[in-house]
């Protein structure tokens, strides 16, 4: 055991990108465990867009970040030091971790991975976790396709929205995914089983959505607002629904956030936006999480992780989510799992 | 009965306000009555924010109206002749009847009007038609507040308006009406029960809904769109729900309407905008009717109308409805009922 724990803390509040001064890596000594408690070695880091909006100071579904603590982020780790009966040393835990080496958690904060594992322990930072249940709830529930409809999704090669294609594709919808590059491009509809892809890096969106639903879009499952959002908003269908999951093409804009500029058609259309956050199905998990855990182990549900190693580099690593040039659910490795 | 038949007809559609040159008031021969068909002699002209879409050929629910042809829209009148068993003479009639003195209809284009009444046949152009319906679906269905939350409503002296924010104030809900100046706010709080109004022309939007709703806004009716939807949008409770009505701020617009500034906070608060069109709730016009006449019968839903004469003044007395000049809703007298 390593007897310094380093931490990045919030130096200060970003404007518009992430600037190198926003997060600072300092060293802190291994904090003692007390009674109840327990200690566990982080090793892998969850990086997510929300993770932007906890900088800010902008409203939010969390409160803030602080100046001068600990930036907050999905961990999975294993305990090292325990003063909690249910919790002792060798468990997998998951929880807010953090972005450092050590987390001092109670057990109320923390879950326990399963013993029986569907596949590798980053599987549970994403399919099997709140992305997975994300992409569950907010595509079955609130966009609820029905068989032959037409399914859109921004980001379609991200964590979540890779799954909530192929969640829909599994209710009979032909999904359309919208992505930057041929590369991302090609893998949802080559190996994840997507109808069409549009690569909004090489492509007018409007217009290809325009040919590719000709009859208009019945779901929008939106990760990323602006103008992609836009295109999707001129070409839905009477009574669409549209899950809105993240508005990430705005979250580095230092004006702010612009709302959409066709959001008349909501009326027009006699359109549905429905806002979800993920904390607010809790409760539910466990129903979203053994669905999905079937499904991908019958193969129907594609999955993959781009993990980057080193705490170190957590700052640098976190703009690939937002230059989109991460493949998957994008994972900082920490520490080794053994 | 006249020889001619005095007609608006569209001559170009408008770019922002609707200027003189955009309506042209023209003269025809009353037509021949055709086997199965019957004319009424239009009484009443329905004034609507809807007219301004309608003169426009933006994406929309109804198809444009085209360049020469009569101006669309609501009507009472009274057969004056006819060719139709079902609707012999002296039977009054409503339907898109038009911008014109007399309407040459069949009978699945009409309906006619009950022979016991509950009162004028204005009211049957409001509350007792499809304002009322729309307030109705609007507000019960969609926004479903319950008792003890908060609803606040824009245009709240409007025709659609105060029917909506009287029926959140009978299923136990406190209700803030948006209008503008005094004498519109004191009707609606001091005649219809409005717990609070926020005069839009001269206070403060967003710091007043703030003091007045200091634990969010569980539903917002919203008729307007524009800068009341921002501070609506910024003072949302947690699952708020938000009926999309109309947009009225932007209709006049030439550069189109924008969309709101805080459309992320649909996310932040996990709210619902559902935007919808009375056309598609007309089968259940009979449940809406039947209740709101029971309510009108007991003194639990005020009403009033704004009535100038005068088919050739129709197109000055539309501005009212965009300059908010009106109260209540406005309504054309084509012709005198006897």
């Amino acid at each position: 055991m390593t007897q310094t724990n380093r931490r990045w803390v919030l130096a200060r509040r970003p404007r518009g990108e992430i600037d190198p001064d926003v997060l600072q890596l300092v060293e802190s000594p291994v904090p003692e465990v007390p009674e109840g408690a327990f200690l566990a070695r982080n090793l892998y880091l969850s990086l997510d867009p929300t993770h932007r909006i906890w900088m800010s100071d902008v409203e939010q579904y969390l409160p803030p970040v602080e100046i001068g603590s600990t930036m907050r982020g999905g961990t999975i780790g294993r305990v090292v030091a325990s003063r909690a009966d249910a919790f002792p040393t060798g468990t997998f835990v998951q929880g807010m971790g953090g972005w450092q080496d050590y987390w001092l958690a109670r057990p109320g904060e923390a879950g326990r991975l399963p013993a029986e594992r569907d596949g590798p322990l980053t599987l549970y930072m994403g399919l099997l976790g709140s992305i997975g249940a994300t992409a569950y709830f907010g595509m079955l529930e609130i966009g609820a396709p029905k068989a032959g409809e037409t399914v859109v999704v921004s980001a379609a090669a991200g964590a979540v929205g890779s799954i909530a294609g192929q969640l829909a594709k599994i209710h009979g919808a032909r999904v359309i995914g919208i992505a930057g590059g041929a590369e991302k491009c090609g893998w949802i509809t080559r190996d994840l089983g997507f109808d069409a892809a549009i690569d909004y890096k090489s492509e007018y969106v409007y217009e290809r959505l325009k040919a590719l639903a000709p009859h208009g879009v019945n779901v929008y499952f939106d990760n990323t607002g602006g103008a992609i959002l836009d295109a999707a908003l001129q070409n839905l269908a009477i009574g669409a629904r549209i899950p809105l999951c993240g508005l990430i093409a705005g979250y580095n804009d230092p004006k702010g956030m612009a709302g959409p500029r066709y959001y008349h058609n909501i009326l027009t259309k006699r359109a549905t936006v429905k806002g979800f956050i993920i904390l607010d199905y809790l409760k539910r998990f466990p129903e979203a999480l053994a669905k999905l855990g079937a499904w991908y182990r019958e193969g129907r549900i594609k999955y993959r992780v781009d993990v980057y190693p080193g705490l170190e580099n957590a700052p640098q690593t976190l703009k690939k989510l937002f230059d989109g040039s991460h493949k998957g659910k994008l994972i900082v490795k920490i520490a080794e799992e053994a």
